[in-house]
């Protein structure tokens, strides 16, 4: 089923617009925006072309914003101005969103009036909001139309809805009061009250976090998330299809970020080296910066270090699994806040949770690093690295356990301080208390 | 709207059972399901309880296997029954595997012969396979009916179909030709044939992967895909909340895993000390045993380390930044390779690619690492530390982008090898650099 993209490649490169446009009509427009997502643009212009129109904007919606933008900057004017009147409202403003101001003014003065009022209603919501993803049209009843008025309904104005498997139903003020599934309305008796079949919505403000509002369509299995004004009135709906992708998106860059580099937005092989180093440099220099305090730590104890050699030997284990410990504790816990599991008021909670996970997984790890050490070197340098284990793993878990929740509350995306930080940090208190331990067990 | 948790763990702690049942009964099952799965088992097999019948089903349905299976064994046997032959096949098999194979066979025999049949054949396709997780039930039509005649059907026989809203179409030997929405069957003239409405579906082949189908399923943004076996016969539909359920479990699982340990399956804050020790112990003794490797590599060093201690000050820096250089590039293509961006035939690209980048972030750190070394300590350990950069950079990236497409190759999930192997690797083959970089430039 995935030949589409080495076929259309290879037709675009014998300049065979023939056969391409043959492999093009072929296949669904969800695999065409697929396969162009990962044609170098130039070619995936020319690929575009070849769409008849009406395809041509069902595979624009399929792509990403990154890849409408690049696409509509090889685009025509004219061209350009079909597929913004063609695309529904959500979709219009994502694509007036990724483009410079002056064109996309100009864009929206050549829309006509229906397109543009719809447009405005989702360009009212500030940025990051469902307001700004959710479509503003879709198909209302009341609860006293029959299941036979309320499908008839449906049918009339279908035409202009992204969504007509989830039918809000509104009172006469617009305040929603529940939803019904085309299912319902269709497989039950037609002269049911739509009132008998009401099910009560998993509800998105418009102003709400898009990326929370589309994790809750997602999780709750529903198709459509009403999304309501201030006052409770129906305002729009988002659809499950594009809930995934906010969440897709999301993932996207918690995955990148939890790696320590900025997500790419372009497909990993078409991405230049400088783009991909532009991504991961400033956190490596960040990260570099602050390993700096590692340095200085080890500066302190120069003098122990000169004298006991063999504790140079210990650093990289002890360091590394400071930072696993803590990286695991921290993967954990910014997993449970993504999902809503924990919350930074289970501060305390996740603490003590980890305090405890930290210590017997030291113990564990302590009491086999004091055996090998004591066997292979001696009884105290045993001593040093297995009370040293106790301590690195008890403390990087309880960090890494709770800077995530720290980080939530201060406003900061957990995915990002997470990590790399945590590695950080637990390598430069870990030596201290090696170090610490070390004069002790020493006696330095 | 997410107040229903507290409210129900508060009237179940005060054994007030008529205001917990009145909370259950406010609110849609899904929200139900995600406040049970956060409750402990007892309670939450009490508020199952609690529950009408058909709505019961369709909370059960809500959960994740782990949560039906620990509700399954507080449950009596009848209303094991009851629930298990009210359930969608699929979700029947998903919930016979969590169960042992002699309570699994007990209550297959008390389901009809419908339930039966329709769960055997899910039963037949390998566990982790897409006919696993399909829906056997579900309304075909032919090409030449007319949309009329379509709609007829499904009004007729949709009960008992997961869904209704992707319509599959299939010729005389059930092949199947294409799908219709049930949006084109409603909107358009009822008078129309099915086949001037056939869209090209994307399939899925019953033994294929159960993870890479619903990812294409969500990516390409349908309803439900069409599953077909061998001869191209159409045998069931993934629906798309099945596949996003699919797709998040894996998600849970590759996030875990990126952080060095197994998945939990159960919430966070309710896992106790030692099951989130068990998901972590075992990574970090693998790790902890790999790490000796950087002892023995620092023991061949020893001599060096005693005449220049200084060298030890820059241990964890460059180990560090190594194994985060390793663990971006690890991070980048993992995530190509589950989106589909990069295959293991693209190793040579990604090398090159990767080896490029890591010169490039070399070059950039190196320099820096250079001047600081430099001005702070003296010119030639300036130049160890400067070299050094470069050359882990380098080499981390290339490993780290070149291990998950070996690991994919080699059969093994890439989330798994990637980011805590990589780091162990850059932790030793750096020490070995450096000290041969330091032991050249030292004249040593």
């Amino acid at each position: 089923m995935d030949e589409l993209k080495p076929r259309l490649a290879a037709a675009l490169a014998s300049h065979d617009l023939t056969a391409a446009a043959a492999h093009l009509a072929a296949a669904p427009p969800q695999e065409v925006a697929a396969a162009l997502a990962t044609l170098e643009p130039e070619s995936s212009a020319v690929a575009f072309r070849l769409l008849p129109r009406h395809r041509a904007l069902a595979v624009f919606e399929g792509l990403t914003p990154t890849a409408q933008h690049e696409l509509v900057q090889l685009l025509g004017e004219d061209e350009v101005v079909a597929v913004f009147a063609g695309l529904d409202p959500d979709d219009r403003v994502g694509l007036l969103d990724e483009l410079p101001a002056a064109v996309a003014t100009r864009l929206l003065r050549q829309v006509d009036d229906d397109a543009r009022a719809a447009t405005a209603v989702v360009l009212g919501y500030p940025r990051g909001s469902v307001g700004r993803r959710m479509s503003p049209q879709f198909v209302d009843v009341r609860p006293e139309h029959t299941l036979r008025e309320a499908l008839d309904r449906v049918r009339e104005r279908g035409h202009r809805s992204e969504t007509i498997y989830t039918v809000p139903v509104v009172d006469d003020s617009r305040r929603l009061v529940g939803v019904v599934s085309l299912r319902d309305l269709l497989l039950h008796d037609p002269a049911d009250a739509v009132a008998d079949h009401l099910a009560r919505p998993i509800v998105a403000h418009a102003e709400e976090d898009a990326e929370q509002a589309a994790r809750r369509c997602v999780e709750r299995r529903v198709l459509a998330l009403p999304v309501v004004d201030g006052e409770d009135r129906l305002v729009g709906l988002l659809t499950v299809d594009d809930a995934t992708r906010i969440v897709a998106a999301a993932g996207d860059e918690d995955a990148a970020r939890a790696g320590g580099a900025e997500p790419l937005h372009r497909p990993y092989l078409l991405s230049s080296v400088r783009a991909i180093t532009r991504t991961r440099v400033v956190w490596l220099l960040v990260l570099g910066l602050s390993a700096v305090l590692t340095v200085n730590v080890l500066e302190l104890f120069e003098g122990t270090l000169a004298e006991h050699v063999v504790l140079a030997l210990f650093i990289p284990l002890l360091t590394g699994i400071g930072g696993n410990t803590g990286s695991q504790a921290a993967t954990t816990v910014t997993r449970a806040l993504a999902t809503g599991e924990a919350s930074p008021r289970d501060l305390g909670r996740v603490a003590f949770k980890e305090m405890r996970t930290g210590l017997l997984l030291g113990a564990v790890l302590g009491s086999l690093g004091w055996a090998v050490a004591s066997l292979v070197y001696s009884p105290s340098i045993g001593t040093v690295v297995g009370l040293t284990l106790v301590a690195v793993c008890t403390m990087a878990a309880t960090v890494g356990g709770t800077t995530p929740l720290v980080a939530r509350a201060a406003g900061v995306d957990p995915a990002v301080v997470s990590t790399p930080f945590i590695t950080t940090f637990c390598d430069a208190t870990g030596l201290l208390v090696y170090f610490t331990i070390a004069r002790a067990v020493l006696g330095l």
